[in-house]
């Protein structure tokens, strides 16, 4: 399936574009390099040279732009070429560039058409924004081996936690859960509630304190094509859901290939903000299982996938799944309508 | 060329089948997850579960059946669904199951049509039911790079032991042999017979007090598809054949993929048959040889092969291919007229 | 493209090949079994046995001719059966044998058409013969991700030397030079003269009295297909070239296969030639050169193209691309007359 191209996505945190470092990374499967100016602006050009294809992100950044290290010719962040060491600078010499906008602590690129790049499209993670840094951190998962659509499923079925993650983030709750799913023109919402439950075993090891029975919400909601804003809270039973021990997590998966992504984490909480050993302990525990739970299983998935569509092995559906299936179909009919020129 | 599939293949050793184990092999190109159910009986089952396609094998066994890692859905040794904790148990979901059945030590597995899957059709290797531990062992070469016939060539064609094991199996002895072959409806067998020759170098290792001449017997049965029986016999020079020293081995290969083969090999022997020293010192020795001079060889004929059939190299043929170019057309007649319907 | 066939390639440095040696060297794609006869004449044959398609260099050398390793059919020099230890020698067996020469220290193949192999049609590296050992030093850099031309453009255009190697061989000289090509029936010449410039930094590492303003010249002379002559001479400004500082080295690119080659390299002086210490130094610097500077680039630029024809994706033309695009259409006429059948 072809990607959706006017769209939004994450190519990096914002903090990894530091002055004079290039990054190097594919998207969409293009070769980008990506930096920053000096007026503290993004920039996003292909990381290919036009005069013998090296690489730009072997270059080094000199007055806004990309010097390459072959031989020289230098493209700024529009891909104008604006030095050649050689003679003229070649005016009518230039690589595709794409607009990139930071918001919410992440480097977003539109691979589309650049007239409807619009930022105020760009999902609203603004929870990320003000939080402390004591209370947030990010990380990231580069090159996974697996489609994006497969990373996405796994966010918006969070039942697999139970199987999954057994002795951290799942204790049986999300699976005994009612599921709600909600429509909305530009995100699909799935919120699993399980009243009268324990808390998850990585909460029990955070708090001493904590109630046998809690009420928990996990409430997941969809942009498309691949961010997802997750909300994770947990209550004693019957008290107000406003009350309770919440963390709200971005999941976005940026396509590296057809079959691989980068994906982009974050986390902030609304409880102990203040405590950065806290808040170390979570991000190092999340990273692990990451590591070691969700990317081997979605590596191993693709495996037995090969290279069919996913449709075409007729995978069995559960009721688990209803959000992960209609955030498929949302996004093929996307995907669709753009191809038919919409 | 295609497999044959109606035909036992070894699967595994039957002491890989420990409780709780899971193994993943990959047999004739297909994904298979292998376990044991309380009873004892082993399973094979399709190693990737309906739902998601997660690897059944990165799950549990839980109640005679394995529960995914990803959702828990869970599927017994004949592939049907046992368990949901996702709501009802879903009778009709069902994966691939094949029949499988421990003799000889080993675990077999039918890949064809079920009904014909008769125990007694797998291939006599009672030699190494009752071998006491002291004179048994047996092991794998899991995944060697090489297309399974090049494998069951090199076993029918015994002169290589000359030149790829001079400093141990041969001695110049099997290049000098008097070679006979009979066909049987079930098995082709080729003889190597070497009067007055010296004992191999690795007997010489074993024993001080050889004669310096004896008369060598090597009797290889192959059963379809490549299942070899082998003995290796060494006496006193015109001393009855009855009284040689005997080593029975079984050589085993059960395509992985179609270019990579499962190399299970085991060995009994007549002599010193209390001697655990002697023992591991043999299965030590045997598993280097392959390791270190079979594996790399056929690894590298299949380089060179690359993807070409063997017959379109046009093959230069000597009078020691004799017993293995008869293999080869047997079993391809063997996969054609399944082919055919037959 | 297709190869050159008739031209002479390095298949090896001649001293490789010591006596009891077999070297496997992929070469214009095929696989190649080199080796020294017992009257010094080198040899090259498929390294293929015609009989189960082993390596032959897994064999061993003996009587001028190559043992198989897995069942002893030997082959000499010029691919001929000549030992079966199963029976009588097949005179009609025989594999591919391609003329080799040795000379200019190194051991030429001719891949084409053997009644056209005339050693006198070997490049004039004869600078390599006469020179000391303490002013001599040779390498390679095996198996480089990269299809030959492009290592051959990276002799012809040394502007890249300003940009890949400011710190020892470039300091910026090459890029503002004046660039003179001469076209010859047999070579194309490149002079690349930079007056009053400074020394690069790596003579001045190396001389601590060098005068700050020289004049440079850097002259290549590249021969079909790809072999290249360098004279790298730095002289005080306005003294005459006679009395230049000069190194006259050799760049040799022999195709692996279409997407990779062996690169051989030698180095003369004409300065300190008995100095060992330097000379030790020079070729260590060079080959990390090589090794960390150009083949990471040359990997990365492949990486860039891809499958695609150089061509096809429309490179954009510098006034330092003049010399190479001369090669590459040069190259391109003798292989098009080839194809030909000229």
């Amino acid at each position: 399936m072809p990607f959706l191209m006017n769209a939004w996505y994450v190519a990096a945190w914002a903090d990894e574009l530091k002055p004079d470092v290039i990054i190097s990374r594919r998207i969409l499967d293009l070769p980008i390099a990506l930096f920053r100016r000096s007026d503290g602006r993004p920039a996003a050009i292909l990381d290919r040279c036009p005069h013998r294809f090296a690489p730009l992100s072997a270059g080094r950044v000199k007055d806004d732009a990309i010097a390459c290290g072959y031989h020289g010719l230098a493209f700024d962040g529009e891909g104008r070429c604006v030095a050649n060491p050689h003679g003229p600078v070649l005016r009518n010499a230039a690589i595709a560039a794409w607009p990139v906008h930071d918001a919410h602590r992440a480097t977003w690129i539109w691979m589309g058409d650049r007239d409807r790049a619009d930022p105020a499209l760009i999902p609203d993670l603004s929870y990320l924004d003000d939080a402390p840094d004591t209370a947030f951190s990010a990380g990231q998962l580069l090159s996974g081996a697996g489609q994006y659509e497969i990373f996405v499923d796994n966010i918006m079925d969070l039942s697999h936690t139970d199987f999954l993650h057994p002795t951290t983030l799942g204790g049986g709750a999300v699976t005994s859960a009612r599921q709600d799913i909600e429509e909305a023109p530009n995100h699909i919402d799935v919120t699993w509630y399980s009243p009268d439950t324990p808390p998850a075993p990585l909460l029990r090891e955070l708090f001493d304190d904590l109630p046998a029975s809690t009420d928990s919400f996990q409430k997941v909601r969809w942009y498309a094509p691949s961010v997802m804003r997750l909300i994770a809270a947990t209550v004693e039973s019957g008290q107000p859901e406003e009350t309770a021990l919440a963390n709200t997590n971005a999941h976005i998966m940026t396509p590296e290939t057809s079959t691989s992504t980068h994906y982009f984490f974050a986390a902030t909480r609304n409880y102990r903000v203040d405590d950065a050993a806290l808040n170390e302990r979570i991000a190092t525990t999340r990273a692990r299982i990451f590591a070691t739970e969700d990317k081997p299983m979605i590596e191993n998935v693709q495996a037995r996938m090969g290279d069919a569509e996913f449709w075409s092995l007729k995978p069995l559906l559960l009721p688990i799944d209803a959000a992960s299936v209609r955030v498929r179909r949302r996004l093929k009919a996307l995907i669709d309508r753009e191809a038919a020129g919409g």
